[in-house]
């Protein structure tokens, strides 16, 4: 259960309009790794961790920050769209900046959402449940997540580099710093993990090792031209998960013979041989 | 450019057909962690890559090797859906096991593919570019490369559960090896670019830490009930990036106050205050 | 079974092409609440209709009016794209007008439908069948479709106002009508369900009272932080079924204890607890 | 920003694991209109309210309230699921009964999420951004939340025939009566907005009414074979908005000629005429 | 403008309810290449069509005749979801055929649209606008609907063997006949184009034979193992657009070199070279 | 199996930067019709063959090089990207050009790829698995695959008017003799099967011509205002499959009653009649 504050976790409000960087950012928003994708994919992962204690209680923690992050981009959009002219689309039709403005921002923050935000990315597509990943496995899970963090960080400090907004710049130096904790509490929780000797690579490290083909799990397979790849330390030596040794194949060949598939049964009309 | 050969790089082939674990099966080709994602995340890494040498190699080798394993999965998924008697419909109104096979399957398979497989998951929901990232930041890449791989290795231990099919274990056996090598390869290559002083943590590394709000770059909020979160090591002690130190706050407050938004201008009939 | 006439229902002509306004215009069409949605939801409502007589009638009425005014907007749309001089984009790379007004038009308009209409909607994300709700209960379709019809009007009436072109303006004119009528026609519909003794508040008004809990039929719970809520006629006094009584509760607790889950069989490999 | 308490707002455990029930009831999860969607079109519906005090404060408390309602589904799908023996898939080979179950679930809870709910609906399609609208104008909006409620609630009502388990009759009981408050909520605050003198029907009520074709906004036309549509309350007398009275057209007309289209520019390669 | 009649085209009516044929029968309706992707792909082409005369009339002839099979398809379903007994569910937790039944079912059929046809195709994936394709060019477009109507012919087929239900069969007579004289008649209308001299192959024919690279135009290029494809009459001889002649390269090389990229510009945070 | 080359089918390679061509570049690579749409096509129909020999090594081989084109189209994107001034932001504030320039870019490419292609069209919509269809007729799909390549050859020639860059250019001409070579090839390849008497018109032609209703099977409804469609040679005369003769009529009657539908069982909720 959720209870909800009026105030916001930080603030999000900017010099001065700007609803072509409301556009933009909208990717932090409603991208495929945005707020609303971490705050979702952590409160699934908190609603199907099945350990109770720390690491349940550290997902919803942070699922529940995450939600305001939405929040204050949510709000940060809204008043990054105010303050349009009456009149900017006949100025349009006359002054060449005006135009461009218009041409950079998103129809649908005027037409659908009447100067709010959308749940969306800044190519205007609708952000999708299949963006989270919650699959019961912790250690599986809080390396994503970690990944997902950093791939939000870069998104957030390639936007800070798109403006010169102080007011929303502050507020992007605070999101970029939450991502950096993000980024070290998933990666100490999978230390945890391992020193509480719950999980460990590779994951899942409960499946049997005699269920996997030992003879290519520590393998590379050289399938492009050039063997630069045999130059860095995935090629040979220990692998990481302290299982094995790497070794690399050159010249890889198929295994197994071209698959010659029968005819498919007549009431599906397949084209006979 | 690309070349094909006739064989495959293991053999695919199921001791008898099976139309509902194909149905399965669907998830480890055309799910959001399957191998054609893996197979397009790597191919768009590859060719959004700027750093050529060892890395650039290591990608397009891995990516192509993922077009080799979305021909198996889509080799074995035609082979499990043949022999389907001519009359089960007709059989499925009078025998329950009969009609409880039909209900288990993919209408797909039978109406759309002629028994062949889909670019779609088990739930027959179609594979989406939105599941690849290829961000040009290699340490970001390579991250989520490692964790991708961990949820497609605990998939296919998740299917290696439900078939005692020879042929299909087999199979897997080899998918689940080769998962096994990615997952450690990755992660290698994170270390390398370490070593290399081209990435680090947070990533991404280059962002000025001065454009970053250091007083929150560390610290963990609590914002559920229960404190349980304070107990593990990303709480408390030096961070995995070595550059700060973990706090806990056990009952953060809002740093600002709740956002007023002014009436949108008339021509929106947004609702007058 | 349907018959196509060749005159549009009402013109749609603008009185000189705007392919900035074509994009706007596409929200129209192919958006969450456009001519579109309407048009398929209502015929998939009456195709669903269970009901013979009037109220069917009324649906098919206007679900075939529906196709019309999608031809319209279409029609329309096809009309403001043309006229782009052959040398365009050759002009925009020296003049700041040209590529302003290129920057704002939709790509697809070009490479794609050759400068008609695409089945999408201004942000370019086609159209989707999820758009639309058939549930064969008449009230709660009606209801949504008046709902709908008034968010249709508000885009329009958005659009009205981005165009000062003549022709434009009469034929939104016209459309803003419609969605007047309709969305009066839809809430008389749900008046004569009741008056003719079919459904009622809340819908379904079928649902026996007995499973229901009526302990909380009537509770506006203040899950936020400021109890501004329970000055509004939601709060207090007869509700609009005619049913009960709003009551309000300022600090509502869990009624449930925290969920603990299980830890999944082995198969699953699930992190154990 | 928000916090999160470890109790359920109401219980939320089945009496026994039903894995067919929990992919039905991820219709009410995450279906178009299911908890997720009503929680997020509440919450951006409040970050986009530019009118201070009880509407925002009503609005931001249901779509916190409805976060607790997607944390109880999910709660209660993760329980349906459990339970499931170890050799199912071998059984389901022998046994039609076992066979029938396995065949009416959905493959993602086991492969995906490891007996944990999924952010889609019944059918296994992902939940998106696209089924919420937040548009600033409040009338519109809760005349569409009033629908939505409606169409939730027939959702559960048929839910809540599909199973005799009485826990999960329990929570659905609950669920139900809640559904049943927020329909008499929104149309209690449409009757508020009105008292308050600051919207109403038609919806925007600020557009001008000299800028709507007066002519056609009450008018039904007869699109389809018979007039049946004739004889309800929506064809003559007194409109609901009180601003006009309904008529008929038995045999409408078009009203413009059929629009005939220039060729395109040839750089476009259409077919010329 | 459109006018509907009552009655339908052709009779739709099932001798008995069968709820998974209904299931399966959405593919006709709402798949990729079902009823309503040629009713919208002809409406598009239609409106989009700036050729006068037959061809603009042949396409809405076809597009308005495919309204009335989505409505044939879309009776069908409703009728084959009727009788559904009251206590079905309860039933499948005794009876294997009763629970295979339910389990071969699509549960919005129940839960979403109260035993209507639903917007979506057979796996439950709803229709999308991107399944059509209307270009402006009708060479391109008439050859697009002729292979649309062979995979949907197909389709048809293929469901007609899954039932022996006489009414349904009657139906999918008529549907495939249809198909057939689309097939037929997109095909004549190709040649059409050809005698009046509007377009030929290649399409578009309009763009300058000299703005193509020539020498590449008629060549198969060997890229996979084994050269049986140079066998076949599109290796060797006159082309079938009469402009040039077959030949065949059986080991191809790339004609460029490795592509080098430089790094992006440091406010992009890539990784550095 | 999959081998990669370094370097490139065909040189790829801008003349100079344009981030505006970037993005309607995209719809080649990602669009419905784009190169990855053929790659993925070619590929699965490939690996859905049951016809060894010419045909499935003509589609693997052909399926081999759009993987070559979908590398080319994705490395012109990254290139068009390169030199985007480390300003550009700042600029755009003050002058005009550069507004109009940033306003016609796809955010996507800065925000999320840093410089890189997206699995996306030109309107930023990701691409879709549902794009392709490999159905095991070959002819079915081999028509359906010239139509294809007939679409993305109108593109592709729609966006070479749309730059004079002359590295662009050269790119273009030849995938436009590449997509004239497709064309080709597959009319030659649907001649081949009906020489080795494999297939027919109508498409599938081995379904009985008794299970199909003949007596409309070659027949135009007129079902438009106007009957212009009786003059082309669809109307009267052979049909192509050179099994029956057009016939046209001119005013044709629904063949069935209104259909009657009985209320639902009272568990759904529908509205009672
Ligand atoms: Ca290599
Ligand atoms: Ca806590
Ligand atoms: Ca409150
Ligand atoms: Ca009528
Ligand atoms: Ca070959
Ligand atoms: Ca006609």
């Amino acid at each position: 259960m959720f209870f909800h504050y009026k105030g916001l976790q930080f603030e999000a409000k900017p010099d001065k309009p700007d609803p072509v960087l409301a556009k933009h950012l909208q990717e932090l928003l409603g991208g495929a790794v945005g707020e609303m994708t971490v705050a979702m994919q952590y409160l699934f992962q908190g609603w199907n961790c099945r350990v109770p204690g720390k690491y349940k209680d550290l997902i919803l923690d942070t699922a529940t920050e995450e939600l305001a992050h939405v929040e204050m981009i949510a709000t940060m959009i809204a008043r990054l769209l105010e303050g349009a002219p009456e009149d900017a689309y006949v100025e349009a039709a006359k002054d060449p900046m005006t135009a461009a403005i218009l041409g950079g921002t998103n129809p649908q923050h005027k037409i659908v959402t009447g100067l709010g935000p959308a749940l969306a990315d800044s190519a205007g597509e609708a952000w999708s449940g299949k963006y989270i990943i919650a699959s019961g496995n912790l250690f599986a899970d809080f390396s994503l997540n970690a990944a997902v963090e950093m791939q939000g960080r870069l998104q957030a400090t390639r936007v800070f580099n798109m403006t010169d907004d102080p007011g929303v710049r502050e507020m992007l130096k605070f999101n970029i710093a939450r991502d950096t904790m993000h980024q070290n509490q998933w990666l100490a929780a999978c230390e945890e993990l391992k020193s509480d000797g719950l999980e460990t690579l590779p994951s899942p490290s409960a499946f049997p090792e005699s269920d996997q083909n030992n003879e290519y799990a520590y393998t590379l397979f050289n399938f492009s031209e050039g063997s630069q790849s045999s130059e860095g330390r995935w090629a040979s030596g220990p692998t990481p998960d302290g299982k094995g040794t790497f070794n690399y194949v050159d010249n890889p060949q198929p295994m197994a013979p071209e698959p010659v598939l029968p005819p498919a049964p007549p009431q599906y009309y397949g084209t006979p041989s």
